[in-house]
């Protein structure tokens, strides 16, 4: 989105993002259509369709908007506890009420644009994540990859809250980091 | 499923399952309804709707007929070897054309048939998993909880195959076993 800020089209956008997340939270992601968000954004229906194509790419923006460009990673002082604050925000944003994060994977198996809004979007963030590894460097085997060690740390969060369906677990987020945290000093993400 | 076999039950049943696995390869899951399931097996939809629900409870006799009641985990004479092995079938399974598994992990994001079969399926696949632990047991910290384990390890695999949309990745399968069996080795599954 390049819209200037505080212009008609930002306001529209503001307007159509925050019907996307009042509806969410209302009716939940399997009522969620294109009408009914343009209706409550007081915007046309052609608007919204030409604008974000669909309720993927809906929900896309709504994420970028949320995420935004400042995000950054964790910075505790240490690797385990960047990796396990980092869990702990995977599972507050899956488990949240409504959840942005997973109605963008639900809608990931219906809609392209909500499939390549998802990927950019983790793709951008294991990318700002790597600067935790780069910082703990001093502690890892020379030639530890740092995307692999990052997937391997967050993925028992998404494998569990969005495949097993699983409640979210307090005890998990630092197990999970704990656990690849081990495996890397132990040479597992070493690409020579 | 209680049909006898060979009996008509058991025939109709093996009808419907085959025309879901050929409609699936041939229009792949997004075209995939009960309709096109009933024409092609030669029996009335009203049929396949009192016993399969819908598209969701189809796809998971499909698998619950695939996996069978005589799958068993690996087992190669190492606790790496093993969970080496069965990310191996994971990751063949889910890039399999057309995927039963696949389609099935989509579909349980619309179908609460499927969503409770895919959790029916992948509970009994880490119970008869956790042979695989026990067999370990005397190069495991005393506590290792077998299914912590064993999630661990294969969740990698699913994150970057079905939310990450990467292909298939040759190495990750041993990494994936490498990189839990050293945090194992660590503690970091030890449940007191």
């Amino acid at each position: 989105m390049t819209a200037r800020p505080g212009g008609r089209t930002a306001r529209v956008r503001a307007q159509v993002l925050d019907a996307v997340r009042a509806e969410l939270a209302e009716h939940g992601f399997d009522a969620l259509t294109v009408e009914t968000v343009a209706a409550r954004a007081g915007v046309h229906r052609t608007t919204v369709y030409r604008r974000w194509g669909d309720v993927g790419g809906l929900l896309a923006d709504v994420f970028d908007a949320t995420g935004g460009d400042d995000w950054s990673p964790p910075d505790t002082g240490s690797l385990t506890g960047d990796l396990t604050a980092l869990n702990h925000e995977i599972q507050d944003a899956y488990t949240a009420e409504p959840s942005v994060m997973a109605a963008l994977i639900a809608a990931s198996f219906r809609s392209e644009a909500a499939e390549s809004a998802q990927r950019r979007l983790w793709d951008d963030r294991y990318a700002r994540c790597e600067a935790v590894v780069e910082r703990a460097r001093h502690v890892l085997p020379p030639g530890t990859d740092a995307r692999r060690l990052l997937v391997a740390a967050t993925a028992p969060l998404y494998h569990r809250l969005v495949l097993l369906r699983e409640p979210a677990d307090p005890l998990l987020p630092g197990e999970a980091a704990r656990a690849a945290v081990l495996a890397a000093e132990g040479g597992a993400f070493v690409r020579l």
